[in-house]
């Protein structure tokens, strides 16, 4: 029987998903899945989701980085944000980072009680993603993070851009494959005006994070696939 | 304060929005809402939206029309099914009819909870529900019945229809808002090719009621506004 490839558009609609034999990819485009991707590429030896700034107090005195913002700031206390830009080599190769991050650990949590398999996607490393799908006897769900528990622009974009990529390896028919396939043909040569559209957006630019933004829209910039282990993402053995 | 306009693209995503204020359009594309339409617009006193077959029955020795279908066949026993075309002046006029829908049901049922008004919109009626829309002083949530609480694509390219009307009256940022109304004007020219992408459509193909796609798309064959009230759809008075 062929492969399906199905998108999720928020994690509040997961349920209605059959997902046990499934790879789920989550995605959280700004910034989440993105400072992940770039964070285990640059050989961080894992990066542990939080949902919130509580729950990564949990793991200080283990020497493990913290990563927390409010408002766009860098808790005090804390080693660093959610920039991608601090997810270097220099910063975190060889570190186990504590990352907080709502949409996204929500999303990775939720997948991770009923899916065969939960990795992690972004721009920065389709291809490395994609390819490493096709090789896989698997379904694939894109699982987007959404914002709030709802839908948004960025994550379903990027779930466009996968399906776009895998539509002659699987087989995909529900709508929310079509809409986001059809979106980001629509958006594809300049993602970042279309993205002005969204509501992330303007938050986003609230939070002076331009540089960010654009860095999380460039592809392939990474190999590394994160899978999720228990609570810690580590880099795929490919 | 301007008013805004949302899509909400799911009933299982209701919850996410505040309505106490708004009015809600239901929308059920395929066939719920335009046989409604329709059969108000040609004069049904109302119209009793219920769940299922088995809810239908409890209406039954009432005196009304009772309308069910399975698989695309009416029901035994049962006056009509879901098609269109069975809400004539000739047919439904001066009566009521109790209708089998389970996602337009289901997402009236919701609305109607919380909401200030629960209107029902449809392709049949967008320009006379729109200018309505324009003249009250009240937010708007456009909700997608969808499919089993899931995305569809035709209920959001009438979202979408809707927006792009009512984009100079409302303020709309939200992201469902943006990708409904590109997803309309990308399809607009040619919306029943555009759905031949979507799942229900091969649902439908199976259901052989082409003729019935084809009127729910056609644009302002109605004036009436079906409104809820209590658990009965009746014309809005202007």
């Amino acid at each position: 029987m062929a492969r399906t490839i199905e998108v999720c558009l928020t994690p509040a609609l997961l349920n209605l998903y059959a997902i046990e034999d499934s790879i789920v990819v989550v995605i959280d485009i700004l910034r989440a899945t993105s400072s992940i991707t770039y964070g285990i590429d640059n050989g961080a030896e894992a990066i542990i989701p939080v949902a919130n700034v509580e729950e990564c107090l949990a793991y200080a005195d283990k020497g493990f980085l913290l990563a927390a913002e409010r408002n766009g700031e860098v808790v005090e206390g804390y080693d660093f944000g959610n920039s991608p830009f601090s997810y270097t080599k220099e910063k975190v190769g060889g570190k186990t980072v504590v990352l907080t991050t709502t949409n996204g650990t929500k999303a990775m949590h939720m997948a991770r009680e009923r899916a065969y398999q939960v990795v992690v996607g972004s721009f920065l490393n389709i291809t490395a993603l994609c390819d490493w799908l096709k090789t896989q006897d698997k379904n694939v769900l894109l699982l987007c993070a959404g914002w709030k528990d709802n839908f948004n622009l960025e994550d379903t974009l990027f779930a466009g851009a996968v399906v776009n990529v895998l539509r002659n390896d699987f087989k995909h028919s529900d709508d929310a494959c079509v809409v986001a396939e059809d979106m980001y043909l629509m958006a594809k040569d300049d993602l970042r005006t279309y993205l002005h559209k969204s509501s992330h957006s303007h938050r986003l630019a609230a939070l002076n994070i331009e540089e960010d933004v654009q860095f999380c829209l460039k592809l392939d910039v990474c190999k590394a696939i994160p899978v999720l282990r228990g609570d810690r993402l580590v880099a795929l053995t490919l």
